[in-house]
C-alpha cells in the first residue's frame, strides 16, 4: 500500500471539526447541543438572493468564465463602492469561497517557506492553506487584556527577516471579534511600504463592525495599492455559507493575471452561488440594519453573562460575531470535549471552540474558548446557563487562590 | 512592489482558453464563431437537476458537511452500483468540480518532486494541478495511429524511477476519446501492484462510450483497491459544467481521512450543486439514450469530415465527445489562431484547441488538434466546412509531395 504524503500528514484537522464526533454522540444520548463553535450564521438568507436562484432557468447550466460572471463582477463594483472602495470589475476575481481566495492569492503571491507574519490568535484555516501551499507562520501575539487589539508596529519589526514576504490580517477579526481602527492600519501601511511585503487582509465580515466603529479598508490605504490583497466572501454577509461564493481582489494587475491562471485551472466557480451573489447586492439596507440590531443584542448579552461567572473575562468585540472568553479552565480542549461527553444541564449542553486552534503555538489559548454568537437570544441564554454550571461543576476547574481558601 | 511567486509563473495558461481573446476580437467584427475548443457540451441539464434547486428553499443556505451533504453521498453509491462498482458512502468524498478531486487526491498521495506517469496526449489542467502540488509529469507517448490506446506496459515500466509514484489515465480519454479496453487495464493492474504505485483514474466521461463498447472502471480492479483512487464529476454527465460538483473515491482509508482534511480546510462543496446533484440521479435512463444517440451521430459526421478533407486524418474514438485530428499544418498553435484572426467563410469561423496544450513536450501535437463535438449537427456542418476551406488557403499549409508537384 503505498503512502500518502507528509503534505497530507502536517495538514492540521479543523480544530472546529474534530469534536463533532463528541456533539454526535451526545445527541445520540438525546442532549440538546448548543453550537457556538462554529460560525454557521443561523440568520435567514435573503430572499433576494434565493428567488434569483429559484427563477435561473438555463438550458444548459454551463462553465462561467474562469474569473467569474462579468455581469457579476460589475455589479460587485458598486457594492465595493458603498464602502469608498473603488475598483474595475477587472482588479476582481470570484472564487469559490474565501478559502479559494485565500488559497490562490497564497500560491500567487508567495514561495515555498516564505514567511507571512498573521497576528494570532487567528482563523484557524490559515493553517492549513499555508501547510497546502508550504508557507511560514510567523505568529504575533495579540492578548486578551487589550480586546486583542492590533500588535504595535514594533513587534511586527522584530520578527522580519529576508524570508518575511508578506502580512495577514483578519478585519474584523475572526476569531476575536477585534476591528482593527484605521490610525492601527495606516502605521501596518508603514511597514507594509518599508519591506516592500504584500499585505492580505481577510474582510469578510465588514457588514458587522458595531457601536458606530469606523470599518477602514485596507483598500484605501493610499501608496501600498499593488501591495493589498484583499479576501472576501459573501457567506456571512448573506448568511450564504453554502453558496460557496469568495472574491479576490488587487489592482495588482501581475497578481490578478496570475491568479486566473489558477483560476482556469479549477475552471470556473460555482454558477448557481454567483446567480444568487449578484441579485443578492441588491439585498435591502432594512435586511443588514435588522441583522446588525439582532447581533449587537446577542453581543451584548452573552458578554455580559461571560464576565458575570466566576473567573471569567471576556473583552466586548466590536465586529464580526464571535468573542474570545478567558475561562477558569486546565485546558480548553479537554474543557469542551468535557462538555460534549459528561455533562449535561436540563439534558442540554454547549459546543465551543477551544482557542488553542486558533494560536500557532499549541501551548497558547489552553484557558481560552472562541464562542460565535450565531444562535437566537433563547437559545443563548440557555447555553451561558449551561457554560455558567458547567464551569461550576469541571473537574479541571483552576480556582482562583482565595476561592481555594474558601473551599478548602 | 513585490514579487508574485516562481509557482505562478510556471503556472501554464489554460491552452483551451488562451485563443478566447481572439474568438472575442472575432466576434466583435460581425463573425460567428463555432466553439469546438471546449468541452462545453450544448445538451440540456435534465429538469430533474434543475427542479430539485427551484424548488430547494432553505431558510438558511449552511456549510455542508466537508466531505459532501451525506443523503448524496449515499445516493450516489446506488449510481456506482449500476456500473458495477461498489462502495460505501464513507468512500465517497464529493468535491467542488472534478478539479477539485484531482487536486486534493494529487496532495493527498503525493510530494512535491515525485513522479506520475500519465499517458500524452493528456487533458491540459493536468499541468495545472501538477504545477501547483509541484509533481513532475513523466509522460508516455500515445500515437493517432493506434487511435491513441493505452501504450504497451512495457513503455510505462521503462522510465519508472524510484521517484515514481503514481500513474494517471483519463477513460474514456479526453482528448482523445480513446476508451480502454479491460485487457489493457488488466495489464496497467500488473505494474501498479507490482511497483505499489497510486493509480489515479478520471472517469468523468463514462457516461458516453459507444459502439457497445465496454466501460471498465479501475475500481473493479481486484488486488490493487489499496492504491485506486477515482476522480469524478457531474460536470458532463448531466451536462452541468457549472455547478461544479465532483467527487473523490477511494477504498483506502488514509486516503480518505487524510483528504478530509484538506476539505475541511475549504470548508465544504457548493450546496446549490450538490442539492441539484442529488436529485439528478434520478434522470431517467431515456435522457441518456437520447444524449448518446446524439453524440454518436456527431461524432460519425464529424470524423467522416475530417477524413475527406484532404492530408487529413481522424482516428473514430469511441468515448467522450473529443476526437483529435492530424491536419496539414506547420504549427497548430499558429494555425487556430488564423482561423480566429484572418479567416471567414460566408463570415463563419471555427475555434479549435491546438493539441500542443495536451503535451508535455511542446514539440509535439504541432499538425493535430483537439475537436470537442459539443455542438448540433447543423452547426457541425458548417464549422466543418469552414475547416475545409480554411486548409485550403491557410498560408502554413503543408503540403504532400505529389500536392507539391502539381501546385508548383
Amino acid at each position: 500500500m503505498p503512502k500518502t504524503s507528509h503534505k497530507g500528514y502536517s495538514m492540521p484537522p479543523s480544530p472546529i471539526r474534530k469534536l463533532v464526533p463528541y456533539a454526535e454522540e451526545a445527541k445520540k444520548k438525546g442532549r440538546k447541543v448548543y453550537h457556538l463553535n462554529i460560525g454557521q450564521p443561523d440568520i435567514e438568507t435573503p430572499e433576494t438572493m434565493l428567488n434569483a436562484i429559484h427563477t435561473f432557468s438555463p438550458r444548459v447550466v454551463e462553465y462561467s468564465h474562469s474569473a467569474g460572471i462579468e455581469s457579476y463582477r460589475r455589479k460587485l463594483t458598486a457594492y465595493y463602492k458603498r464602502y469608498n472602495i473603488e475598483l474595475d470589475y477587472t482588479d476582481i476575481m470570484v472564487t469559490t469561497g474565501g478559502s479559494e481566495a485565500i488559497e490562490i492569492g497564497m500560491m500567487t503571491c508567495l514561495n515555498e517557506d516564505d514567511e507571512i507574519i498573521i497576528p494570532e490568535p487567528f482563523y484557524a484555516n490559515y493553517n492549513g492553506f499555508t501547510t497546502q501551499a508550504g508557507i511560514v507562520i510567523k505568529p504575533i501575539r495579540s492578548i486578551i487584556e487589550t480586546g486583542f487589539a492590533l500588535p504595535p508596529i514594533g513587534e511586527f519589526e522584530k520578527i522580519i527577516t529576508p524570508r518575511t514576504k508578506a502580512i495577514m490580517i483578519c478585519n474584523p477579526n475572526n476569531p476575536t471579534g477585534c476591528l482593527y481602527t484605521r490610525k492601527e492600519l495606516e502605521s501596518l501601511k508603514e511597514i507594509v511600504a518599508k519591506y516592500d511585503l504584500w499585505l492580505f487582509s481577510d474582510e469578510v465580515y465588514r457588514e458587522f463592525c458595531y457601536d458606530d466603529k469606523e470599518y477602514y479598508s485596507v483598500m484605501n490605504l493610499k501608496g501600498i495599492e499593488q501591495n493589498v490583497v484583499l479576501l472576501d466572501s459573501i457567506s456571512k454577509r448573506y448568511s450564504a455559507c453554502g453558496a460557496r461564493i469568495g472574491a479576490l481582489i488587487s489592482r495588482n494587475k501581475e497578481v490578478m493575471s496570475t491568479a486566473l491562471k489558477f483560476a482556469q485551472a479549477r475552471l470556473s466557480p460555482p454558477t448557481f452561488g454567483q446567480v444568487g451573489a449578484e441579485a443578492a447586492i441588491d439585498t435591502p439596507d432594512s435586511y443588514f440594519k435588522k441583522v446588525k440590531s439582532e447581533y449587537v443584542e446577542r453581543r451584548n448579552f452573552v458578554v455580559d453573562a461571560l464576565n458575570k461567572m466566576e473567573g471569567v473575562f471576556c473583552p466586548k468585540p466590536s465586529g464580526a460575531f464571535y468573542c474570545i472568553a478567558r475561562l477558569p479552565i486546565d485546558n480548553s480542549d479537554k474543557f469542551c470535549q468535557w462538555l460534549l461527553e459528561e455533562f449535561s444541564h436540563n439534558n442540554e449542553t454547549v459546543m465551543l471552540a477551544p482557542a488553542t486552534g486558533f494560536y500557532s503555538d499549541s501551548s497558547l489559548g489552553t484557558d481560552e474558548v472562541r464562542i460565535a454568537y450565531v444562535l437566537n437570544l433563547d437559545s443563548l441564554k440557555k447555553a451561558m446557563q449551561c457554560l455558567d454550571e458547567a464551569l461550576k461543576v469541571y473537574p479541571g476547574k483552576t480556582v482562583l487562590k482565595e476561592t481555594v481558601v474558601q473551599s478548602s
